[in-house]
C-alpha cells in the first residue's frame, strides 16, 4: 500500500460504465511525492492521510462486475511510528 | 488511476488477435510527465484530460476473452480541484 | 520480491471492511530507497530485515473475499550472500 | 500499452516449462529509454516501432495453463500522429 | 519480462505457509540496475544472465494454492543480439 495525502479531486461526467458510487479523490503520495488518482468510498477529506491499495485487488475489494478500479482509499491513518 | 493528457493516436493493421475496437491513444501523464498507450471506446480528442485505469483491471472490463490490454480511458475529467 | 527494513507502523481505525488480523509496516526497500506500508502477519519488528511481495499475490494468499492488501511481508530474511 | 522499438533478441535454452512458441525480443520504451523483454508471436524485426502490453493480461491471452509471460507484443505501430 | 544477473541469495527461516520449494534469489536488473528477489527452480548461480517474469504470472506458475510470490526467474540466457 501506499501512504498518502488527499490533495484534490476529480470529476468526470463523460465516463464509461460500471464505475461504482464513490469519489475520484487525487493524492500524493509519501515521502516519493508522485500523485495518483484513488477511489474513495470512505468521504475522505483534503489533507487527510490515507492507505491507498493499488492494482486489481482494489477492483476486486468494490462490488460489481469488475469495475475497471485500480486504487483504492482503504484506510484513514490515524498515527504513524517511526 | 492516471490523469493524463490525449497527445496523439497510434494505428496497427498488424496485431494479434482479440483486440477489441477502439482507439489506441498516446496519453502523457500529469504531473509526472511519463507518456503510456492507453486503449479508448470513448471517442476522446487530442488535448482532453482523461482518467486512466492501468493492468489487469482494463482488460477485464472489455468484452472477449482476455483481451491483451493493460490500460484503458475509464472517462474524461469535467473539473479538478485542489 | 523486495528486500526492505521495516522502519514503522501505521495505524487506521476508520477503514473499509474486509481487511485481514494483522499490522501495517512501513518498510524501506534495499537498496533503493523507496517506502511502502506491506501488510505482516509475522509481528515483524522495527528494524528487521524482511521479503515483501507486491500486487495481487498479496491478497490471494490472504483469507477472506478478496482483501484489498497488496504488500504482504512473506518472510524475515536470515541472511544475504552476495 | 508501452510504444517500443524492437532492438534485439534473447535465447534462453534451460528454461522452465510452459513456455509457448515465440520469441523474446528486447524492446526499448519509447521515450522512456528503458528496456525490458517481451514476447514476440508476430515475427517482429530488429528496429520495428511496436505495441507492448505488461502484465497478467499478456499471460492471460496465451495459450495453455498460465504460462509465466509479463509482456507480449500486440501490435506494429504503422504511424502515430500528435 | 526482464534481464537480470544473479547477484546474490537470501534465507528466511521464519516466513508465512505456502512457500514452494525453491531459492530467493537477489538479481540486478540489466541495464537499469535496479534489484530485486527472485524466486528459483532452475538452480541458477551467482553471475548467471537469466529471465525474471514478475507479478501475479509467477504464482499462476507455481504449484499450490496461490503462492505469494510475484518474481520467478523463467529461463538463463544463452546469448543476446543486438
Amino acid at each position: 500500500m501506499l501512504k498518502a495525502k488527499v490533495v484534490g479531486k476529480v470529476w468526470s461526467t463523460k465516463k464509461i460504465s460500471g464505475i461504482p458510487t464513490g469519489a475520484f479523490l487525487e493524492v500524493e503520495v509519501e515521502p516519493a511525492g508522485t500523485r495518483l488518482i484513488a477511489f474513495d468510498v470512505l468521504g475522505s477529506g483534503i489533507g487527510e492521510l490515507v492507505l491507498v491499495a493499488t492494482g486489481s485487488v482494489a477492483s476486486a475489494w468494490l462490488e460489481g462486475v469488475a469495475p475497471p478500479i485500480d486504487a483504492l482509499i482503504i484506510g484513514s491513518i490515524d498515527e504513524s511510528s517511526q
